[in-house]
């Protein structure tokens, strides 16, 4: 069973994306209550997606014979990886 | 032309999201150097597929007859969106 709770911050995580940040995303959709968990899934799948989008994006600037990762990188990444 | 910085709190924003995350997820990669651009782009994208997932998730949870929104509605939400 879910406990709900106006803010997750008793969830311990190494995550890089702050619980609070998330549930504020979400409350912004209107929501009345976001339990605990839903701020924790929505953390995991953005983390999960941040990272895969990063891993290509670090590919492409290489491919590009750059050291620095630009906005383009990220650009086509994403593009890739969401089939945007 | 894009500035070269080692993190990106120049940049003012009304964002959910932290632009330290994004660099940090983005160095995660094992990107020797970010620009600022990058980290803000990642930003972008990331809220707005958050957006696109909580706004899904409360319509999933009325659906429901729930006020909650749970993890199963992120959950359903993210797989609709992103065709996981």
């Amino acid at each position: 069973m879910e406990r709900v709770l106006y803010c997750g911050y008793s969830m311990s995580s190494s995550s890089e994306l702050g619980l609070a940040s998330m549930y504020r995303v979400i409350k912004k959709s209107g929501a009345e209550r976001v339990s605990d968990e839903a701020a924790d899934e929505l953390r995991k799948i953005l983390e999960e997606l941040a990272q895969r989008i990063a891993t290509q994006a670090l590919d492409l600037s290489l491919h590009a014979g750059r050291k620095t990762i630009k906005s383009d990188d990220i650009k086509l990444a994403a593009k890739n990886i969401l089939k945007l």
